[in-house]
């Protein structure tokens, strides 16, 4: 059981609050389909994600990096090839991904309403500032929340900033997210609470093999199962 | 001369503290070089600023929007006969722009060892986020600042928004910066004081012809003269 000293309680948004990763799978496979007209010869996806990750340092998370790298790689992979028919497309793909509408998981509402009169909420995010902003809003749940954090990163350090920014040791911060390396680990590690929330698809980004053994950490099965986990407290 | 009142300093970060437009113009020149080898009849410039303008709600700021915005206008200006090779310059473009040195304008070290020990100082930005943490990091100024705040727009909203994050009131606010539609109007509109430090560059996008009448607003030629305004007060 958690204790009673949590203060906020921090919600990853992509993936734990809503769809997001199957987003990104939907979009590659059109990609794939686009530059395979070409008669490429490697495995298109591995080349992706190579890209994704020698850009990440230079261009952090969200759509538009993600969106920067699709061209690089239809080029790479073309050997150069491409048309600019097809990269006009490519961008494209990446304008329906920031245009799509939000699709809430399951039970988030009913959760949220149970714990934001007894909790300060956030969102503690990556991505690109302004998409993530966009989905909140458009996601009708912001009224819960009281306010959302994008975050560069989600390494120990980011969290550290966080808690500071937060004005709150770790033993009063609660981590809730789908991503063991992003929304658990860094923050068992500071020493505050995380409970995993697993989501079906997961980036390859995200996947680290790590089990913590830390007290502080619990896992769920769905989302509404955390209320048997975080002690009723009087309202704040 | 600003009241006694203010807790909180925000200054804008491009072109406030460090060169930002000048680093646009010249990616635009090498832009438009790559592209009129094409033989482009349009003006090159006007339809950069188009197509950035009709990419804005959609990409926001910073570098990375302005890379698609630039690869779009390509296949644009070329009626679709860019090639590959071209467009990877392109992205070879904006990839030296994130990768840019610091390079802080006259007064800024002084001005901040002056004001830091006495109000909480904070960057408020637009942009990428991650590019504005990292030219944050290598400016080597992080440590005058109490945090940086990067917006996803700089209007009256966004800055509502600041001052519910920072628990303050507006007339305990004081911006500080280079842009009157971003950084002047809006904070004065809700209440705060502003003081506009001009820039010799400006981006077409943040001109404006409304000249505000308000006490709480201030101009200096240099940035150092904004301690003149700013009244000595006891350590918080």
């Amino acid at each position: 059981m958690i204790t009673e000293e949590i203060k906020v309680i921090g919600f990853d948004a992509d993936d734990t609050l809503w769809v997001n990763e199957p987003y990104y799978k939907e979009a590659e496979t059109a990609f794939i389909r686009l530059v395979s007209a070409y008669g490429v010869e490697r495995d298109a996806a591995a080349v992706l994600y190579e890209t994704e990750m020698a850009n990440l340092e230079l261009y952090g998370y969200g759509i538009k990096a993600f969106m920067l790298s699709l061209v690089e790689c239809a080029i790479r992979l073309t050997k150069g090839t491409v048309t600019s028919d097809t990269i006009a497309k490519i961008l494209g793909i990446g304008k329906e991904m920031l245009q799509r509408p939000i699709e809430l998981l399951e039970d988030v509402k009913p959760v949220l309403e149970k714990l934001s009169p007894r909790y300060r909420l956030i969102v503690a995010t990556k991505g690109d500032l302004l998409d993530q902003e966009r989905k909140m809003t458009r996601s009708g749940i912001t009224a819960y929340f009281h306010h959302i954090e994008v975050m560069s990163d989600k390494k120990k350090k980011n969290y550290m900033q966080l808690l500071h920014h937060l004005d709150i040791i770790p033993r009063e911060f609660l981590m809730i997210g789908n991503s063991m390396k992003s929304d658990i680990l860094p923050p068992l590690k500071l020493g505050a609470y995380a409970i995993h929330v697993p989501y079906h698809t997961t980036w390859a980004h995200e996947e680290v093999d790590e089990e913590p053994g830390a007290e502080r950490f619990h896992r769920v099965e769905k989302l509404k199962d955390i209320l048997k986990l975080i002690p009723p407290v009087s309202v704040r």
